[in-house]
């Protein structure tokens, strides 16, 4: 790995070997991967991308601490389309909008960006089985990337997953083990069992290499706008790697000279979860909270990643909006209904935030906005439901038709 | 539509001309779109194709029967990935097997083909309202891509579509109206309201040009393989309309020479519902059977596309095999074990399908075969569950999960 100097603690500053197996400083701090973008600019330029056909997170190899011989991962992960979205731009009184729709990755998540690198991590370290613990995406994600290249996953996930991220688990053959308990509960359980068992660790908070797949998802956008810098990113926020990974990408892209300044972040949490944005707004240092959010991915009490998450929205003076679960489940129909695309719950709340953000004034309605979209609405249908409602039933029948539309008021 | 001549009945043969509002031929026959092959010559090649960047079905233009200055649709339909699935065909005891994952579409599913052709020729006549009955995915699809452009849509969705793909017609805004009979009573219902108000048609059995959005499928394996033509093409087999389509594109590409030979088909259904495969199988004309299968999507007793259908099998010189709902569940566990595909039950009929058919003797294990996964396992979660089952359920502490680990015999 030419591209990579070393990691780096952002806690103490101490400095590691960016070995295969790399997980968190003596300190406790967590390590930063540091790259020599001096090596970087030989080796892209917006030229080089732009002849580049390989449309996965895999084309922007020359920003990924992988080796050069390392083999890509089989599943299509990366390369989610980015649509404009001038109608919701013109519901929300938005100049421009954007949503990336991050929900079209193989599994259904922004997630399968670290679970890609987690897999050929592991490859390099020379293991065959990866565990991790997670609300639901990073383990579906990471079983569906490890059974298609024949590696073996534990799986810890906390009671409140939503069936259809359990059901993919099971379907990709993880060994899944369901924690009766919160979702720290889980994440000690499983650092135990991984401490215990010497897996490979795809907890995306101690493994650093998770952090830079992520940072693919703003590589693309930059690319996919053309390289014109959005004013603001919106991103859902809960253990914080996501929102830290989005702005490492455009850190690096500024490093590498391919963009000449940086949008800011918004960081939206849950208002019944939010310690991240809580810190953000009280310039306190965050502290635990409880987990009251339908929004299962975000609903992280206890963020992992605080330190990078606090540096990253700080960093990119960001602006930091907490929204309450009504305004998630109808920014999952706005979205539905304006752009044809389905988020989870916690998949819009970034788009809720954004919406928020105008109301209370925290940013320029002037301004050009991309929104992430997280995760499929797929994975949690319950919430779908009762974000949109059930249809009429009617008997097969014209007249049954029309006395239905003349009770729901529909004149067609 | 310079590459396009007119619309001839599959029946009698009456001719008709292409204008947007297409429906069925007088004497009740499906039209076939006709084209002008050596006019698409001149548009086309592998040369022209390698250089074209646009990674979506509209790569294939010159193939469709839209007007040059209509507008793409606004998601991102086709180009799906094509995995090479090298393990599973070792499980099979196959030479070469490839996964066309067409569940990652827009809403899932391969009929987002057919919706965003809907969405363009209703662009073309004018409509702002578009309407259709489906077992689900057609109608999620087309929930979605006319939401993403503005329009309208009445859905018409029998009572035992499962939740997911409801969930999604709700978010995207439909009109739904879900109707307690048979797939045939939801069709005929639609119909009449279709009739009744003058609605866009995308009842894929009616309206021709929508089975020429599905053949993008295998535009897009042959391109994705090189050009070099697999022996065998399995799908899973409903209403007839994907199989007719499939074999449209093939015939579509040996006509302009971009192939030189064609595959056969595998036509694979549900054992407790296969009118079409019966009819192959006895040489009888199909006649109406019961719905009794899990995969709702191809539980279609009254294939509305029977003629084209069963055209495509026996010109292919194709093999009908029937399967089980324990075989289809088998195959959702095994393409998510070894190849980190989860697809809906009718989505992995085609896999299940061709497992049976080296079972059974009806194709050589020394094939090439391409089996298309037709919708993502996440729209249909309780089969999900019941294909996978449920995970175990531990408290958070080290003893719980070492006799959890004992009592399921699970050695780390």
């Amino acid at each position: 790995m030419k591209n990579v100097t070393h990691a780096k603690c952002v806690r103490c500053g101490a400095e590691y070997e960016a070995v295969p197996g790399l997980t968190t400083c003596t300190c406790g701090g967590m390590l930063d991967i540091q790259y020599d973008y001096g090596y970087i600019r030989t080796l892209v330029s917006r030229e080089t991308l732009s002849g580049c056909r390989d449309y996965s997170m895999w084309r922007y190899r020359p920003f990924l601490p992988v080796e050069p011989d390392s083999p890509p991962t089989p599943l299509r992960v990366g390369w989610s389309p980015l649509y404009p979205a001038p109608r919701l731009a013109q519901v929300l009184g938005l100049k421009a909008l954007y949503i990336k729709d991050d929900g079209q990755n193989p599994t259904s998540s922004l997630k399968d960006r670290a679970s890609a690198m987690a897999v050929v991590k592991a490859r390099e370290a020379g293991a065959d089985t990866i565990a991790c613990s997670s609300t639901g995406n990073a383990a579906s994600s990471l079983a569906g990337n490890a059974a298609a290249a024949g590696l073996h996953t534990y799986i810890f996930v906390p009671a409140r997953a939503p069936k259809g991220k359990v059901a993919q688990l099971m379907i990709f053959g993880a060994t899944v083990i369901t924690v009766d308990g919160s979702y720290e509960d889980t994440f000690e359980l499983s650092k135990a069992a991984i401490d215990r068992w010497g897996w490979y660790n795809r907890n995306a908070a101690i493994n650093p290499y998770l952090l830079e797949g992520k940072k693919t998802v703003t590589l693309e956008i930059l690319e996919q706008l053309g390289w014109q810098v959005p004013d603001y990113i919106a991103l859902s926020v809960g253990d914080g790697c996501t929102i830290a990974g989005a702005w490492k990408g455009l850190k690096d892209l500024y490093a590498a000279g391919l963009i000449d300044r940086l949008p800011r972040l918004i960081s939206v949490q849950a208002e019944g979860c939010c310690p991240l944005n809580r810190a953000i707004q009280t310039g306190e240092p965050w502290s635990p909270m409880e987990e009251n959010t339908l929004a299962d991915s975000i609903a992280v009490g206890v963020p992992r990643n605080a330190d990078k998450a606090l540096m990253a929205i700080r960093e990119s003076q960001g602006v930091a909006v907490n929204v309450s679960d009504g305004e998630i489940l109808a920014a999952m129909r706005l979205l539905g209904r304006t752009c044809g695309v389905f988020g989870e719950p916690a998949g819009v709340t970034g788009t809720a935030g954004v919406k928020k953000a105008l109301e209370l004034g925290l940013i320029d309605p002037a301004s050009t906005v991309v929104s992430v979209v997280t995760g499929n609405g797929l994975k949690d249908v319950a919430n779908g439901i009762q974000a949109a409602g059930e249809p009429m039933l009617v008997r097969p029948d014209m007249d049954c038709l029309l006395s239905a539309f003349a009770q729901h008021s529909i004149t067609p």
